[in-house]
């Protein structure tokens, strides 16, 4: 690609968005100009990005005029309707929504685990995991390079952003409604309190947990269980590995974490494993109970690696590894893997 | 045991004291006296039971006389010297603390599961399991039965309650501190609001997920884990079942969840599994995802039984099924439980 590509952000007064912006903000500035699109609700508003002032573009064919590389980050419909579009216009697209991950001719990348993947996009379009997913899968990508996965067992603790800026307004809401309250101790007193508007969850989420992340797929799975255990086969190129999920959103801003119980190969070391995690690339491994040492999310939040404590060996099972896994949803889980999928695609060649 | 015997509760003014006053004046009046012992520092303050205000006595060796059952609801340490002292007094204690749970001469009871090793107590002794573990055993009892358990594979979203009334206070300010704030979208924010008083807890608990409950034992496992395995393995007589577990603090009041993916001896049917957990005493299903029908701790706070959802079989192991349950941690997870401990042992042929 010629020197200083220009990129489009479409999506860009969103949740990832918004964090993209500062992304694009910290790391090295490849870029030429960089637009901004959204909605047409949203077009004339000024957003800042590397210290200036942009404005917000309505989305439309000629928007993509000149745009080498576009960022999508907007719902699944959009994003399936639009990203033809912005090829066909000339640009590269990398999508952060669900709309193409599981497509065979969509190479679905972690710079990390699989960069070399992105080259090969008969579509033109390339795409970024769920956030689920991009939890672990640095961290597993190194484990499996050295001893071979063979089974996951995983339980998510997801963040409300994770379901956009709707998300975190209902978890906010809530919680002014519950604060200072004895509430939380009689059956209903929450939903009570909280009413019928529990944002796009289908339960309240302050001072709860709720089992249920998407739509529903066949046979009583959510559609973000599927896609993890989907996404995780084609990105490590597993494709029968057996992935057992449960997906429960918990009432935390941002960061989502997972427990893994992965299964491999063959006998592993905690200290062979602990010494893969804290030289793999991306990942922060803080594991020392002792010392009262484990990632949580409110730790991890607005930061880019992926963190990895409570390594522990399977007390019944030489071949498996127990974790507890943390990352910031926005960033590596959103933002930051599509910025990065976007850095390798204007570093190719010409 | 003679008609109308004499009950002490031990730990009255608790988090578990206080539910258990509550349960005892909702079930079967079948006690006479009913005694409430604590702390000196609580001697003299009066509690409601039955309908009738009782006063607290300071626990010593004579608050036992002439009692038939005690019910020991009290710190480790304090159970572990005083529960021999009640037995020398002529009591059967029920023991809710961790000092007598994994003692080969103190059964250890769950009345759905098996209620039959009550009246094998060399000791005098009867533990009662710990709330995580009472979280799923009654519904895992029911599957073993028919399917026959061969591997657990558990994560817990575990209750502040857990962690007694101190638990409970810490979140409750925690909240105070965090709601109505932008708090939770950088790293540290929660933590320096809440400065450094967490209570019971390593890590903020307010807007965060916490991977520690207990103390440390070996290889990095925390003392929850361990004894999750370990009273799995001693209540469903199976000494040698591989169990995993991973237990993690969520900022929820009172109700544990667990997710739990439970391998058994050959192929399982989700429909079998469901038709066992419908008709199992004790076990609530709720398990309709497409009418939004799961259980959550909201609902299920206050309720007695075990809520099993989102009932669902391992797309990759026949044998395996995949299930979110949850529990009122103060109610089966310890006061019912031991009130129904208690109920066996009163029921006893004198
Ligand atoms: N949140 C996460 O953790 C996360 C992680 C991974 C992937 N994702 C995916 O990333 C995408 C964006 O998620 P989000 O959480 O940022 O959602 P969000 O906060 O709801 O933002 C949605 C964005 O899409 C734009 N948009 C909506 N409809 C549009 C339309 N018809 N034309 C043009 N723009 C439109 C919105 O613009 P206006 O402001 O003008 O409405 C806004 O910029 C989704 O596909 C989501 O699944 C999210
Ligand atoms: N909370 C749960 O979900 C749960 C579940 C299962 C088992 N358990 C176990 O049940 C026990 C009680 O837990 P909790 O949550 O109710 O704790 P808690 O809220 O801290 O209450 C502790 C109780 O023990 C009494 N106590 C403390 N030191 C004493 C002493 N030296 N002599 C006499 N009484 C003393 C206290 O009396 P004062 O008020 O006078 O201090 C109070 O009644 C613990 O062993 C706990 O591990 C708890």
């Amino acid at each position: 690609m010629t020197a200083k590509p220009t990129l489009a952000v479409v999506g860009a007064t969103g949740a990832v968005g918004a964090v993209l912006l500062q992304i694009l903000s910290q790391r090295a500035d490849i870029w030429g100009e960089i637009r901004l699109i959204a909605s047409p609700r949203s077009a004339g508003r000024k957003l800042a990005v590397r210290g200036a002032e942009v404005e917000v573009t309505a989305l439309s064919e000629d928007a993509f005029a000149g745009v080498d590389v576009a960022l999508f980050e907007v719902p699944d419909e959009v994003a399936a309707a639009w990203a033809p579009v912005a090829v066909a216009r000339g640009a590269v697209v990398v999508d952060n929504s669900a709309a193409f991950r599981l497509d065979p001719d969509v190479p679905l990348v972690v710079p990390e685990v699989n960069a070399h993947t992105v080259r090969t996009r008969p579509r033109g379009i390339v795409a970024n995991p769920h956030c689920t997913t991009l939890t672990m899968i640095v961290a597993l990508g190194a484990l499996h390079a050295e001893f071979g996965l063979r089974e996951l067992v995983v339980s998510s603790y997801q963040a409300v952003s994770g379901a956009g800026r709707a998300g975190v307004a209902a978890l906010r809401a809530q919680l002014s409604l519950v604060a200072g309250t004895e509430l939380g101790t009689g059956p209903g007193d929450v939903r009570r309190a909280v009413g019928d508007d529990t944002g796009p969850f289908p339960e309240p989420v302050a001072l709860n947990v709720v089992p249920w992340a998407g739509s529903l797929r066949e046979d009583g799975w959510s559609s973000e269980e599927m896609t993890v255990r989907d996404e995780t086969r084609k990105i490590l190129g597993l494709p029968r590995l057996p992935v057992a999920v449960t997906c429960v959103r918990v009432p935390v801003v941002t960061t989502h974490s997972l427990t893994v119980h992965a299964r491999f190969q063959g006998e592993v070391s905690v200290d062979g494993a602990r010494e893969i995690l804290a030289t793999a690339p991306g990942v922060v491994l803080c594991d020392d109970p002792a010392a009262g040492e484990f990632p949580t999310p409110a730790d991890v939040v607005g930061t880019d690696p992926t963190w990895v404590g409570r390594v522990r060996r399977a007390l019944d099972d030489p071949a498996a590894l127990e974790l507890f896994v943390c990352g910031d949803n926005l960033r590596k889980g959103a933002a930051l893997n599509t910025a990065q999928i976007a850095e390798l695609i204007a570093a190719e060649p010409a």
